[in-house]
C-alpha cells in the first residue's frame, strides 16, 4: 500500500511537552498500523527557536533520527547538540528534550516503541 | 544516548534479494535495541540502476519512508513511482522491490515491525 506524502495526517502540536511555539508532526503510521509493538512512527518539524519541552518515557523508548536542522538536545541532563545523520535514543525511564538551535527548520523522523 | 552518524555500522548488501548492484545499509537500531518488536530500523542507499529484488514479508510488515531520489517499486505486482515523503507499507503477506529508477541517490528509512 502506498501513501503519498500529501494524504499524510499533518497537525500541531502547541507548546508540546511546556515547550516553546509548536511541532509540526506528520504520522507515517497510525498508531492502529503498528500491531501493539509501538504507538508513534512520524516525522516532527520545529521552527528556529521552537522546542519540544523535557519528559521521561516510561514503558517505551524514543528514538529521533535527524534529517535536517540543527538540534539541541537535553539527553537525561546532558545538553548536546545533534546534525543531520545522528540519533537520540531515549529508553525505558530516560528523559529528553529537543529544541531547534539553527536558522533553518528542523524536522527529524520519531519512532516509539513499547518496552 | 546519541549515536553520531559516524558510528553507525553501515554495510553493503549486494545483489539483495536478487536485485541489481549493491544496497548500502546503515543500522538506527541494532535489531537487539527494539525490544523484540522488529528486526530493522536502517536507512537504505541505492544509486542510480541498483535495486533490491521482490520479497514477500511474512508475519511482519515493512514500512519505506523516502528520503531522497525516486523510486519504481512494485507493491503487490503493481508498478508505483515513489518521491520524498512517501511511504510503502508491505503488510504481512505482502510482496515488494524497489529500484532507483532516478539520476540520482535513492535513500529512505526502513523500518519491519513484527505483526
Amino acid at each position: 500500500m502506498i501513501r503519498r506524502k500529501e494524504e499524510m495526517k499533518t497537525y500541531d502540536r502547541p507548546q508540546m511537552k511546556g515547550g516553546t511555539g509548536k511541532a509540526v508532526l506528520t504520522d507515517l503510521l497510525d498508531a492502529s498500523e503498528m500491531f501493539g509493538k509501538g504507538r508513534l512512527f512520524s516525522t516532527i518539524t520545529l521552527q528556529p527557536g521552537d522546542s519540544i519541552g523535557g519528559h521521561t518515557h516510561e514503558k517505551e523508548a524514543e528514538i529521533f533520527y535527524i534529517l535536517e536542522g540543527e538540534a539541541l538536545a537535553v539527553d537525561n541532563g546532558q545538553e548536546a547538540k545533534l546534525k543531520p545523520g545522528d540519533v537520540l535514543y531515549t529508553g525505558d525511564g530516560d528523559s529528553h528534550s529537543i529544541a531547534n538551535c539553527g536558522q533553518q527548520t528542523l524536522r527529524f523522523v520519531a519512532l516509539i516503541l513499547y518496552v
